[in-house]
């Protein structure tokens, strides 16, 4: 098979210029139209569309194989290109001005009928559509987030490659060392018993790189994490690792700027405005009742506890008294009904809040609202002012515990004004993250990573919950990319967060002893970043979810539903690994297979 | 923590033209060396090596710090560039004309005692290295091995990006689709009982991808085998994979080429020349006695079952009546003992032969050898004059079937003059490879893999151990660096090539079905290849195994020294994922655990 025996064009790139040439094309019939007898073929290849023309009073011996053209056949064809008749130009087409005169036609492969039509427009379910993602992948759309994935690919590694960073590869697989989701485990056959772990990240891997003196390492890695997935998150996914010796935070950030603004100029065309704003956490949270903030549009949320801090109303004066925080947003003009705000208040409750206030200010000035009566004139004043109220705005009110009050209020903000889609892109730097967070059980968690270095060691361990650290967030509109940190280099420092951790020495010898070994060996100060290279397409490319960017998705249950992965082994197989399935499992499986057999 | 107060220059770029500046420069403590009081040290970072002159009369304060440093601690110095004293100027150096005297020294971070020196002199046991190897990295042989890959990927990559290929990311948790190799299994957490399975490589998702329209796709993609290990090999290994739709062989060399190249000239700063020779399977074969001929030289194979066609020597005449082969091969001038002579013979048996005969050309032009005297003038003429004998050349002959006289000679032939180490470089594509092997047990199994196409599908069902198939080999320097085909685009041509092979229908659509459902809406014809990366890195640095070139290896039995993994797990996370050990495995296991415990 010789390539210029099947084209020697492609469809998407002829012009007026090839009037009177004979060419050769191939690709895949996108579209057919019979017009009185002449059948014009709309040819797709990966450059484009082209019009071809079948004549059967030119062509008669086309006849047979021009009716055997079904949609999607892979052919070639063999026709001189000329201009298309007066009145039929098509200025949407970039090939509009001509078509091709078929003088031969040989198809390559056929086609069966279609489980769904490859057209953009079409809506079809999106199992469906993983089952033949191969015919999936043919819609311009998607074509075009393959094309756009691999641009922004080229367009980090070009960058960082020119900024001096080497591309490392790190293993895969690696040693279990489970820190929030869980590993998945690669069961070993030349040594039964044992077991791999797929990485979540190249973290360990990156820093003991920077212990062997790489200075500046960058990676695009697979990751993956066995988790109950959220709607948006895959078990295995890309990201763009980075780290840097004798590096801090302002080095890490200095250096994403232009990869970032690499991947928006090959997408978008634009040239981003750097350095990116940065906003401390603390900031974020008082400002945007978020560590992600959407800084598109404003509605920021405003403190409104002095105003109340004589307050006869007892929901807000309880809750002040409690340690709570009262706070508002400025809606704008919500015009909304009653029923619409009682809709509000409903979310508000459904973010976790006991209540909300809604007040809406009337023409004369006044405020409305079911808790106006409660409140004195100086207070009603106060909120106006601290909001910045104007006629027909709605002005909405929680008083609660500070996160909740945060929360809540962001989360009403994002509901009322994020804009829609991603036309704008306002890229943010979160930075002083803290050390740890509190869950619900009242345990500290690493923030992070527990390979985070706090701003201050002492302060660390007297107070956990209050210490601050070198981390830092990527943020667009309002989405989180990737984070990174400064890390810790001494191994005493590292001991001491395990510690705090309540992870015993004993404990983090056994898990991370490797590593802490490798730390005790002259290693510099390094700070890095990861970002997830899934999500930033998605945005860049207006897709609703990450798996409209990605060439082979899983489901949000980790299914794929072309293969039908994951699915059932030989116990031979199971033999050589040295397991069994559990008797239950194994129970469960035959019933199932049972069931399909009688299908 | 800011790099600049780090350092302000990188050590190996100062130059004579720093002469008076104030630097500050940060790495590890390479070597240091008291000369009368005062210290030299040469500080080494990523870009090279610089001296440090600490001189405790101009600096009293130095001493604590100075007097505490080791070797491969972490520090930054600050200090002024000068001229070195003449006569101590160090022209191996690169910064040898200057040096830096010290007025400030931070330890940034220190080092335990090393467990090797980094030195490449250092002759240290490849475990040990291992265990460490981010000192391992540090050694300036294994930094430029670093390099040189990250530059051998970013050549790849930009050749292929402006040659209009997409970068596209293939799953890595798939469906087990063993073929010759083992797979490794994933157990998966959300369907108990159920398993995915890590690619041995991206081969049928790049051929759905071709069916998606991509055409031109390529990806430096992570494989899994999980086989018994030969010498050089790795469980995960890197390998340049691509594929084009309508395309055919020539369009893959042709792709190739000026990849290949692009690697060589980065690495070795070499214009290759382009195209590669080509050599048919059969040529390679007949002519060099394997499928992956070293052409840096000559002493290619001579058939001489021609001038033995009425020889009374029974063991030839016995081989030729056999259906074999006698061929031979002209050493040249070895001027080996009778031992050596008999040491060529022993390993001509441990090749597989049953014999070698070996003859020395005399000053007078007879041939001396043990079986001379049962060949006639004519036969022993006929030799000299086929193998081009000369005075003091040594004649090789065996045999034997046709694949042993080959496989021996092709054997004897690198022993004797495989030149050492890769200065030179032969590229070469083999050619024109058969669809199938015959095993030891006479089955058929896929020379390349079953989805290669052959030649003439009738012919391969007739003839199945003659027929040709359209795969191809890149051999350099007698090793394969990766192998590709001209792919089956029709599903009933795929069909027949699996019940050729022994895979039923039913077998066939279980494990493959998904795929062969595929290739039935109009896949185009396409062709690829895969190059795997590790080797050729190796060979252009001339090191002697792919352990070399990898950042962090395992082992040949798959384990890392690094982090002890594989490693054994918890119960509770085998619990989860619904596998028990057996039970003899877990008794060996606690049998082991018990062993250490007691140390």
């Amino acid at each position: 098979m010789d390539e210029a025996t099947l084209r020697t064009a492609h469809a998407g790139l002829l012009s007026s210029e090839d009037i009177g040439n004979q060419v050769r094309v191939a690709g895949w019939v996108a579209t057919r139209r019979d017009h009185g007898g002449v059948l014009f073929v709309d040819l797709r290849d990966a450059s484009g569309i082209v019009q071809v023309v079948i004549n059967p009073e030119e062509q008669p011996d086309l006849d047979d194989v021009t009716h055997a053209l079904r949609d999607e056949f892979c052919i070639s064809v063999l026709g001189s290109v000329r201009a298309r008749p007066e009145g039929t130009i098509n200025p949407d087409l970039a090939t509009g001005e001509i078509e091709i005169g078929a003088s031969e036609i040989t198809v390559l492969s056929p086609a069966d009928p279609l489980p769904f039509q490859i057209d953009d427009r079409a809506d079809v379910d999106e199992m469906r559509r993983l089952e033949f993602r191969y015919l999936d992948l043919r819609r311009p759309r998607m074509a075009a987030n393959l094309l756009a994935r691999s641009r922004a690919l080229q367009a980090m590694r070009s960058t960082l490659a020119d900024d001096g960073f080497l591309e490392v590869e790190t293993p895969t697989l690696v040693k279990s060392t489970p820190e929030g989701a869980r590993d998945f485990l690669v069961p070993s056959r030349l040594r039964r018993g044992s077991f791999y772990a797929l990485p979540q990240s190249p973290q360990l891997f990156k820093q003991l790189l920077m212990v062997g003196g790489v200075e500046r390492y960058y990676q695009i890695a697979r990751c993956y994490r066995d988790e109950d997935f959220r709607s948006d998150r895959q078990v295995e996914f890309t990201q763009l690792d980075l780290e840097g010796a004798f590096w801090g935070q302002d080095q890490v950030l200095a250096a994403l700027e232009p990869v970032i603004a690499a991947v928006v100029k090959a997408l978008r065309g634009l040239d981003l405005e750097t350095p990116f704003p940065r906003m401390s956490h603390a900031d974020a949270l008082a400002r945007y009742g978020t560590d992600k903030p959407d800084i598109r549009f404003g509605m920021e949320l405003v403190e409104l506890s002095e105003v109340f801090s004589a307050t006869e109303f007892k929901a807000f004066s309880g809750a002040v008294e409690a340690g709570g925080l009262i706070a508002g947003i400025n809606g704008g003009g919500l015009g909304l009904s009653r029923a619409g705000l009682d809709g509000l208040v409903e979310r508000a409750q459904a973010l976790g809040a006991k209540g909300l206030v809604w007040m809406v200010v009337e023409d004369d000035g006044s405020l409305r609202s079911p808790v106006a009566k409660f409140l004195s004139d100086a207070e009603l004043g106060g909120i106006k002012e601290r909001l910045g109220a104007a006629v027909g705005d709605t002005l909405l009110i929680v008083a609660d515990s500070p996160p909740t009050t945060r929360a809540v209020l962001g989360g009403l903000r994002i509901d009322l004004g994020q804009p829609e889609g991603h036309d704008e892109l306002q890229f943010l730097w979160v930075t002083d993250f803290p050390v740890f967070e509190v869950t619900g059980e009242g345990r500290l968690v690493a923030a992070h990573h527990p390979f985070t270095a706090p701003v201050d060691v002492a302060e660390m361990e007297n107070h956990p919950e209050d210490a601050i650290s070198r981390a830092y967030d990527l943020v667009l509109n309002g989405t989180e990319l990737g984070s990174g940190s400064e890390r810790i280099h001494d191994p005493e420092t590292q001991a001491r967060v395990f510690r705090v951790l309540g992870i015993s020495d004993t404990e983090a010898k056994e898990r991370f002893g490797w590593f802490m070994r490798g730390l005790r060996y002259g290693t510099p100060p390094h700070a890095g970043f990861a970002v997830g290279i899934d999500r930033i397409i998605a945005i860049l490319q207006n897709e609703p979810n990450i798996r409209e960017v990605i060439p082979f998705p899983k489901t949000q249950t980790g299914l794929d539903p072309l293969t039908g992965t994951p699915g059932p082994v030989d116990d031979a197989q199971l033999a050589e690994l040295g397991i069994d399935l559990r008797p239950e499992v194994k129970a469960a499986l035959e019933e199932e297979a049972g069931g399909f057999e009688t299908e």
